[in-house]
């Protein structure tokens, strides 16, 4: 318990997420007002959209009207994100894109195969020209995420050891083009991580690069998600991707259940506070962007906290009745 | 770690928990069909109904004929709830039911008193009457329930220490009328627990008790659920009960939003089997239960992995498929 963070990180993906899951267009104005939202609430970066093919994508078209027309915070960043050259080219044109550097691996050559068209290897490769686009754009490089790190819907169980050979390719890649990582983002792209694999992978990792900062974006496919953060928080993880109200899947009937959505950012947040790991988020203005975010979306969120409400008002309540109680 | 069960206990709550939360009466054909396609999963032991007053819950007036219509599998245990004396006879009068002595107490006050009319101590001197009762019908006492002991949506906070504080009560109470309690569960009534103030509740009680088994009975009301079960299990706790989909609530919006379900059965067959920890229960066959319940009950339930599926079918397709595809 000695190592538990004094505070984390959360990088929220909701809005991303979210709109891009749902097979609908949803207005403008109110995707705007659910980052908004998300950004009174003290997260310190929210990834709004991405810039991926509009024909593929449609719900994505607008990428650049949605960040141009957010009101922005000072302090917050605004993020996209980017899965080819012309994707880049488009978020660097936009208007109110903070640009982070992000690579992308993957350790199952089927799951590559079937998003890029092209192999784990060859993916690895094609990241070096990425590395020199950043360079160009005088972006240094900020993470790489490496998906598929716990299972693959295609190849099956994925063993620390086969991801650990990947973070060895993806840093020895990196030293070769003169880039020293700051930070690697273990992905449970499909809901395969459990606690005692999450903690092995992450110990592997960390006892072969020290000085590398180890994220994690997870997604609560099988209800193990809390219980993963936890776990990583006992080794001292201290950063993770999530999506408020659980955004960007619908685990309910009626919807494909491969895509379950990022583990909970609200209900991260109560856990964590709960437990004295401060998150610099205001739990109840998040849970009010839940709320809204359900209301958007049209259709019940796997989000907790947001339909139980936070323990701040029994906590009130009962300090306020507890004297006169006692005196009754 | 290295305190982790080699297997753990699950006792089934889903039944009691289900249909008594839900505001209509369901066919009995599916109650009991939904009981016994829970008793071929493996688990040891369901709680199907309870005895408490056909006119405050109607939904369980026919209890005796639930338990009656069962097809009982051999090895299962089929067990019931009562809160007073006239329930507990009717359950003894009843056809089919597996009669566990359990004793109930409460760390609030209020709690208590708006339960029970009666507060924590009063409670607690009236299960002197129920060891008797007990003791007269020729059964020994299995457990006790600890209600509220993380916390109280009437009192708020209810700390570690007086958490403790009420264990030596019960403790020594059981002493005095010659009982030696077996075991003890922690029960997280509405939701606050979180694995930090867990963990130091369990450390503390298991130091005074050495000998008393320690169960835990929680609720996901907040998101934590699993996160408790696997903080749980890191301190070798192995006995839990539970809700198949998360039976007992709908977190979602339209439902009473404080009473969520107990943790969900399967998310924690899967974790629990996943990280190695036997449960001696077919994860297939319980999503299987899980959908059926969903189907009864006729709107989304909580649980995850019912939505999304065990690991299994991609394992298998990725045994069979991956010879032909290293040749490929």
């Amino acid at each position: 318990m000695s190592d538990l963070p004094r505070q984390i990180e959360i990088h929220e993906e909701g809005p991303r997420e979210g709109f891009q899951f749902e097979k609908k267009a949803y207005p403008l104005a109110d995707r705007v007002r659910l980052v908004e939202m998300l950004a009174e609430t003290g997260l310190p970066q929210i990834q709004v959209a991405s810039f991926v093919s509009k024909t593929k994508v449609p719900q994505m078209a607008d990428s650049e009207d949605w960040f141009a027309a957010i009101r922005r915070k000072p302090g917050v960043l605004y993020t996209g994100l980017w899965l080819n050259e012309s994707g880049f080219a488009r978020a660097q044109a936009a208007t109110g894109v903070d640009m982070k550097a992000n690579l992308y691996f993957y350790t199952s050559d089927q799951f590559s195969q079937h998003n890029n068209g092209r192999n784990a290897t060859e993916m690895l490769e094609g990241q070096r020209r990425w590395i020199s686009m950043y360079r160009d754009a005088g972006l240094p490089i900020h993470s790489a995420y490496l998906m598929t790190a716990f299972g693959c819907n295609l190849e099956g169980e994925i063993t620390p050891e086969k991801t650990l050979s990947w973070v060895h390719r993806i840093m020895a890649m990196c030293r070769e083009e003169g880039v020293t990582l700051p930070c690697l983002y273990l992905a449970d792209t499909v809901g395969w991580a459990v606690p005692g694999r999450l903690t092995r992978l992450v110990g592997m990792v960390r006892e072969a690069y020290p000085e590398l900062r180890i994220g994690l974006h997870l997604h609560d496919t099988r209800g193990s998600g809390l219980a993963n953060v936890y776990a990583a928080m006992t080794m001292g993880i201290d950063l993770f991707d999530a999506s408020v109200a659980g955004l960007g899947g619908c685990p309910f009937a009626g919807h494909s259940s491969a895509s379950a959505g990022n583990v909970c950012t609200e209900d991260i947040v109560f856990m964590a506070e709960e437990m004295g790991i401060r998150t610099g988020i205001d739990l109840d203005a998040l849970i009010e962007a839940a709320g809204e975010a359900e209301r958007i979306i049209g259709h019940p969120l796997a989000g907790r906290i947001m339909h139980a409400g936070s323990l701040n008002k029994f906590r009130r309540a009962s300090a306020g009745a507890a004297p006169s109680a006692r005196t009754a």
